[in-house]
């Protein structure tokens, strides 16, 4: 077994499993006012802390969410709604062509439903948003946009985006400027205050704590609507009872991430460079995918001339390799990769691809047995798929 | 310790911690496709057939959700929004004075923030709907309504609503009835399909489950706009990854509160009505709220005249007593029960409330140390109260 999609999710940390045990032994609401209450309270605002003091953020601009999706749809939404109803002329939102589907189809849903405009930035060749495209929507429609999103780097291919640029360009014309860093974090360093963005998102599961708890970072004078509307938790920007000992696993786990980010992305990119070149040398004609050098550490996306990336998964699958056609949110869909088709990759390219993301249990033994299953099974694809190609007449 | 606040959270079972952990020590997106993901999956979807088996749904119908206030939420705005854009003369929403605030708010935010007409139904001076009030509604607006909302059983005062009556009454209607069952599943027999509702929250840590996990059960022919976009999870109706570890413990409290409901209502409901007999022995002046037959076999409830309820809390907290003065959602707000307001009592009764409510590891012991700290305590606020009230001339 050779579990290379730790971008789909990685296994719980021991000591945020063990953290999360002993907080659920406990009994407490952290709303309640009593005794256990208070007590649940306080494991609640020690984790706010300890998340804010890796981050870069204050304790009070953690807003605790059900993960990554939710974070992303509350800054796009609540953000988008806050700065519309504070002055209507501004209706319209900004985000890279390449965002995670929690961003994007939150976003196009603003653009369908409520009748936003929507501008889409492109990117280069490897997956890069040119800040020059951003300037250049803020000097045309600066005084109607509510809200832009960039991600941190992308999930599929893993390019890092130009971030403090950006930020900087949005917060210039006066714009909150929403970044995904449900991948970076952990990976490459990640300062919410010192990256200039009003708000970004921080997901459990991909950083060994539980799935089901993340954060939006707000910055304290950003206006978000809710989308969870009730008891008024999170600064009334997120209702529902909060989960103390998902929150406490999601604070040890992502300290954890930050505290060992430096080593940890040395190790997982030795073993990342050792399987780029080797599956370069095994299949000369793969194509390497996203930016050589601004990338997440744990990443590695190939294209493979002549596959198909759904076949040679399950080919990979049956060796007992796992990996991904690209986001595990679009796994079994059958749509080319928009980020691959937005680096200006042709259909048959997009379709051809894998994605191979580490982690921490990962080990030379999975690159070891990935190179063992990669070249026949790259072989049997492209054979399904010339049978399946109708011969030129 | 007596902890009497099981309805702002009951600890989880054993059993469910169990499931929680023995689920997060393997790795797997169920939306992945290799084999560890298609392992998470099949522990999600025996989960789904678990809870629809027991709650009388169909497994399709049980969307996993973040918790009771996303349920709540996602069942009024989402099913408005979906039946409003079909046929945008529909902008009416119609629910009961004593929601949840994850309804109420969530509806008030319809109204004031999407121009939507509200309906609140009265409630007699026990807490409940009169199904002729909603018949009403239906009879002036019928065409305009898109969802009526009515919970199961009241959070703070424990009445049951005339649950079957009112969904039929919709039903006939062509109106999708949405009933938030939060309180309701495990301490009374609950049955989806047998009640006529449209949508249900159930939510997981009031009957032993794991924070942070609920589900909407929604019949299969109800539209809903999400409110979480992305990856299209949850016949695209929540998007975000699934919470493996969490459904299939919630999938292990749901089951175990639901198989032993009988049992454990009629030992709450004999520890309960000694409870009640106690208060009103040793405070001869208590008024107890809610109806007294047609109840939460573990709520009850109270106004002590000439006490401040958050006094009286912290009173009781002092000895070790874990109680609450309404919904833990809306603790440490100065505001009176609008539960209570509906129900005809003054604010000075509203505020005079104190709620006990007992769960699965309730005991006599802990009845008795209620009344050993109750009489002192109401004593207490008692003189504190007249101390503060300015004399009469």
């Amino acid at each position: 077994m050779a579990y290379l999609d730790h971008a789909a999710t990685t296994p719980m940390l021991a000591e945020a499993l063990d953290a999360y045990v002993a907080a659920a032994r406990q009994v407490g609401n952290p709303s309640s006012l009593h005794a256990a209450g208070r007590s649940a309270r306080r494991l609640v605002e020690e984790s706010r802390e300890r998340i804010a003091a890796v981050l870069g953020a204050r304790p009070s601009e953690v807003i605790f969410t059900s993960g990554g999706t939710e974070s992303d749809n509350l800054a796009t939404k609540g953000i988008h709604w806050a700065r519309r109803d504070a002055d209507p002329r501004r209706n319209r939102v900004v985000a890279s062509a390449v965002e995670h589907h929690a961003v994007m189809d939150a976003v196009q849903w603003l653009g369908c439903h409520e009748g936003a405009a929507v501008d889409w930035l492109p990117v280069d060749r490897c997956g890069r948003v040119d800040p020059a495209s951003l300037a250049e929507v803020i000097d045309a429609h600066g005084d109607e946009i509510t809200v832009v999103s960039v991600q941190w780097a992308n999930n599929e291919v893993g390019t890092v985006q130009p971030l403090p640029g950006l930020a900087a360009l949005a917060a210039r014309a006066g714009i909150p400027f929403h970044t995904d860093a449900v991948q970076a974090v952990g990976q490459i360093p990640v300062d919410f205050a010192a990256s200039g963005a009003a708000a970004m998102t921080v997901s459990g599961h991909k950083l060994g704590g539980p799935v089901g708890v993340g954060a939006l970072l707000l910055g304290r004078d950003i206006a978000a609507t809710p989308l969870l509307h009730g008891g008024g938790q999170e600064r009334d920007v997120r209702s529902g009872t909060l989960d103390t000992p998902g929150v406490v696993a999601f604070a040890v786990a992502v300290e954890a991430a930050v505290k060992s980010q430096q080593e940890y992305a040395a190790r997982v990119a030795a073993l990342r460079d050792e399987l780029v070149a080797r599956v370069r040398a095994a299949i000369p004609d793969a194509v390497f995918n996203g930016d050589a050098a601004d990338r997440l550490p744990a990443n590695a996306h190939f294209s493979f001339p002549g596959c198909e990336g759904d076949a040679l998964l399950l080919l990979l699958d049956a060796q007992g390799i796992s990996c991904s056609t690209g986001s595990a949110c679009s796994a079994g869909v059958a749509q080319p990769s928009h980020v691959l088709l937005a680096m200006g990759a042709d259909d048959d390219r997009a379709r051809s691809s894998l994605r191979f993301t580490l982690g921490h249990t990962t080990t030379l033994e999975d690159v070891d047995a990935l190179l063992a299953a990669l070249p026949g099974a790259v072989e049997r694809a492209r054979r399904a798929t010339a049978w399946k190609t109708p011969r030129q007449p």
